[in-house]
């Protein structure tokens, strides 16, 4: 995932997890900043910037910091609504875009989240209900870097979230324990919740569907797209690579501030 | 599915689905014959019994019938005992085997099975959670004829378990309407009840996810398949298709009655 040599960049929330891999990553010796986006989701993300800049003030680390509101003239809540996008879709877009543009405006080889194994479990659900084969081909702790992408890694993936928790607590890492006021119902966390059922019935269901996807199916994806047309170009408008003419997020910010 | 010209046998348990099929296939003027196995589950087996009988009766067709216990010499409980076998799996092996072979002896051309949308998509569920790679490749509601086993097709596969319950109302047909007393607590029912909580949420994500499968990844599957080495040979004690030297069923009938 990562080579002693490499420039990490760590994708940080303020929550359990990417605290966690931050400090895995700092213990473990790597060369890692933190980067954190500034949603504008309301308290949710005021008290989320804190804990992110207290930790590495406490370490002495280093994190970027990128507002959406002071940088791009917009927010979540209002960049979804005038976009018509669901919140999580309008703040996912926004964050893979932020951490491909600093990771590669900084000379970062690698962007690390911390994805867990109930996130991952709970995404891999979501993408075998619908079939959506090109995500599939895309879910995988690692994906190298290509042409205006950074490599990307999700070191923390075989972890489940009660695991980074406690890790936190035994480092005495202090984090946001809220959820996002926005993810409230929204399918991640009903899959998550049918997962968690079936986990309690049949103990090892989690974790086995997601690694036997790795081990047993997720090539089939990957070869299936790698036959496709790799129609990416490049945004007219920031550079970034997209399918169309203009990127999602150029289109969000346009939305979100016209 | 089926040609105007084949002779088709259909399995039937008594319950609804096989009897609607048996019903929409008569109305259609196909050749059709039935078959009900008796699997010797106490009065769960008797009543189902007596509903495809009276079916057959009253409608003037014909249904074969092969019972477990008269001519194997043990029933799907003590059977599943003594190989160690969850019953529904002991079952499942000796109905396939069953209507397998009661189809070439018969020089039936395909035969039929009543499984509906919620049983195939549980099943789908089932399959994706373990990453059955060589199940998937078989999930398809149509196999065709090879070496030992006859066509295999699945007419109702996108009728909800509630449209056929409908159809034999209004079609007047009586049913076993008991859920097979073996099957209880079993993983297939737990399935289907994570995936009717998900289609409450999200109405269509049933047919989607089954629908989806077909159309986006199944032949991905199939193809992966079809790549390997196709290892089956013949039993060396009934002359059935299988990958050993005995076939499942074989074993099974040697372990439940010595």
């Amino acid at each position: 995932m990562v080579a002693p040599t490499d420039r990490v960049l760590v994708a940080v929330s303020g929550g359990k997890d990417s605290l966690a891999l931050w400090d895995l990553l700092v213990r473990l010796g790597y060369d890692v900043d933190g980067l954190y986006v500034g949603l504008g989701i309301g308290e949710y993300s005021d008290v989320s910037g804190e804990y992110a800049r207290s930790f590495a003030s406490a370490r002495g680390v280093k994190l970027l910091e990128v507002d959406l509101r002071d940088e791009y003239g917009f927010d979540v809540p209002t960049g979804a609504k005038a976009a018509r996008r669901v919140p999580c879709s309008a703040c996912g877009l926004s964050k893979r875009h932020l951490f491909d543009k600093a990771a590669l405006d900084g000379g970062y080889d690698v962007v690390a989240t911390g994805h867990n194994l109930d996130d991952e479990a709970a995404v891999l659900f979501g993408n075998v209900l619908r079939w959506n084969t090109e995500y599939l081909a895309r879910q995988l702790p690692v994906l190298p870097e290509r042409a205006g992408f950074p490599r990307k890694v999700k070191p923390l993936v075989r972890l489940a979230e009660r695991e980074t928790a406690a890790y936190c607590v035994l480092r005495g890492i202090d984090y946001q324990v809220e959820e996002c006021p926005m993810a409230a119902g929204n399918r991640h966390l009903g899959y998550k919740e049918s997962l968690n059922l079936l986990e309690e019935r049949s103990p090892g269901t989690k974790s086995a569907f997601y690694s036997e996807y790795l081990d047993k199916a997720s090539h089939l994806f990957v070869a299936a797209q790698a036959e496709g047309p790799d129609a990416l170009r490049v945004c007219t408008s920031c550079g970034a690579p997209t399918s169309g003419d203009v990127c999602a997020f150029c289109r969000l910010v346009e939305k979100a501030v016209k």
